[in-house]
């Protein structure tokens, strides 16, 4: 018995278990001390009453004996796919609902999706990035070349023709970084990808945040992506499911590798492996895009943007360099004289109760620089800007 | 690019999307003709109040900024994981409650558990067999060896220490055969894994229904199962989850394998590509553990227990052979007259509208036998046995 020795060259600790505990440690030495929190990316807003109603209306469904549902279609059902291809189709891009699949969460489909591939293909991955994209293919075995991004070019990842790879994780807006794709920008990584056979798997969880048409929020706005790219999407920020969980990925017809269709692929893949997503969770889902709910979702992005412009301004009036926080809910700031992230992290921590996360934790790129959230309570948030004021003036 | 090739040697169809087609098939000519399903082996009960009740308070408190619940750890919430913890302590069983995972259901992660281990093991199926079992494996570009189960044995799988294996599927009560490991049985199969230093994924989804202490509900019931299996248990059938979708894992912190723990392996897994499972449907996992939840889905089991003798007293009254239905959901009997399996399906579909499952469909050693299921309606369970002793009777 050969367990999976690839999980041994994994790095010992998950960046936001590190954090965790890091904090755990502090709360446990100041009991009562308030503490600021921009840093894991959880939402503050409960979900939107359509959803609740929703739920609580499946919730009776599932206890009485004529309404009860038992096993669904693994895929997804009906009614959900259908409403997020309809919502597809209001942007413009047009869908099949069976190249729709409901999932438990963007985390889940992304470490899943990865059964798709052989490990011999190398992964591209972009420096720095959200630390799943490198973990879960270091699991299955695979090659991962990393993309420097920097503070020169708005650590916006371009591709470069001279790096071969099969398998390349984007994210727009960027995780962690706030970087947001240009139609040219985002088109060149699709004629990337088809000239070299390669697949996109493309992160949208932060896609509602986008507000202006210039900066596509699917890779299907972009030619030739239905023959390269999976798309992998979320309600955790769209729609406050990040304990409630509930995602969707598309994955287009007509994308086929050595002659295998993946979207046949990963309908083997769910009916084998799964029995579908929680009908509770579907029925709230479906709520979500409804007319009402779009308009309350809205609402709450208004506010975590809100949230974005108080600490930008925060940044401006101390003159610190950072990128995000206009289309993205996320900040990414240069540290302080030079400060190293973790450094800063203890720091900001101890000296001002406020919590971001270290950009060293999502890659070697991400030494010197800082992610703060914009998901958090309005109070608490100018609370932690002004608290970032009065550090860097004292330090 | 490279798909992974190994799915194109998985057959074509899966066994129940092939089953939910004829019998759309069949609807679709039929329409308004009353159909009988003993046959996937969906639940006919609704959810218990008290899960209901705790599912409400859930959502109630998803809907309100003070109680609501973001991201969770993703081995699962400390509440359920003490909930099943304290559970098994009632059967004498003593858990860590970092030894539980809680997963979205036993199928989840059945398939994902196999990410812990080396494409060059060999797993070891019972034929017949759930087909999860060997196609998450072959998925995996692993080895599958079948180990026959047949009549003579009451299709109880019994190790053969002249067969090597790495990974050892083991499920009692049996789906599909719906056979119980004795002690002196399953106790024999935890020391054969251990002797091949192999590792038993144990599928224990179907242990409620176990009455006699002769026959043991948890692998860790075994002298030195600590040390090779790892149970998976779902909600689906003892508390009828299969729509709502809930389980949890055992993986115990002695097991070790080169070197490595699969429980430290596992929770690496769990934090990188999974998100935890939702607030909501945990809250209601934990209602299932009091003592009312107990209850009230005790109630439910015998509810199914009694459309078991219901099927068995029109079997033993035809003069056919079958196995399980005792300790399990599940009767397997043998096609009259030595029909093949799907002709009986196709037969037993067109001419009595009763639904059951080919056991071809489960493996070679399943032809000629067929899956009863004990999860449906009583009334119509009824109707259903009347319908087949008519049947019978005309043949």
């Amino acid at each position: 018995m050969l367990p999976n020795m690839h999980y041994a060259e994994l790095k010992e600790s998950y960046l936001f278990s590190a954090i965790g505990e890091k904090v755990r440690a502090y709360a446990a030495a100041h009991p009562g001390q308030k503490l600021f929190r921009l840093g894991v990316g959880d939402v503050s807003l409960p979900l939107c009453p359509v959803v609740i109603r929703a739920m609580h209306d499946a919730v009776a469904e599932q206890g009485n004996k004529r309404t009860f549902h038992g096993y669904l279609p693994e895929t997804g059902t009906p009614f959900l796919k259908e409403a997020i291809r309809a919502h597809y189709e209001t942007r413009g891009i047009l869908l099949e609902t069976d190249e729709i699949f409901i999932s438990s969460g963007a985390s889940n489909d992304i470490g899943d999706l990865s059964d798709l591939f052989d490990p011999s293909n190398t992964a591209l991955v972009a420096d720095p990035a959200y630390p799943e994209y490198a973990d879960s293919s270091m699991m299955a075995g695979r090659k991962v070349v990393y993309l420097p991004t920097r503070r020169e070019n708005g650590f916006l990842p371009l591709p470069d023709p001279s790096v071969d790879a099969d398998l390349i994780y984007l994210c727009s807006p960027n995780n962690p970084t706030g970087a947001v794709f240009d139609r040219r920008t985002f088109q060149s990584w699709v004629d990337y990808a088809n000239a070299k056979d390669a697949v996109i798997l493309f992160d949208a969880a932060y896609e509602i945040f986008i507000d202006d048409p210039a900066y596509p929020r699917s890779v299907y706005e972009l030619d030739g992506a239905e023959n390269c790219a999976i798309e992998i999407c979320s309600l955790s920020k769209t729609a406050g499911f990040t304990g409630t969980r509930l995602g969707y990925t598309v994955v287009p017809k007509a994308l086929k590798r050595n002659g295998m269709s993946l979207n046949a692929m990963w309908v083997r893949n769910r009916s084998t492996t799964t029995n579908g997503v929680s009908y509770i969770l579907q029925k709230g889902g479906e709520a979500a895009f409804t007319p009402e709910g779009r308009r309350e979702l809205r609402k709450n992005i208004s506010y975590y943007k809100s949230n974005a412009r108080v600490i930008m301004s925060a940044l401006d009036e101390l003159n610190v360099w950072y990128c995000g926080g206009v289309h993205s809910p996320y900040i990414w700031m240069e540290c302080p004289g030079g400060m190293d992230s973790w450094t800063f992290f203890d720091r900001l921590l101890n000296e001002a109760q406020v919590i971001g996360t270290p950009g060293a934790g999502f890659g070697a790129c991400g030494e010197g620089y800082f992610r703060l959230s914009a998901f958090g309570d309005a109070d608490e948030t100018k609370e932690a800007a002004e608290r970032m004021k009065v550090f860097w003036r004292k330090s």
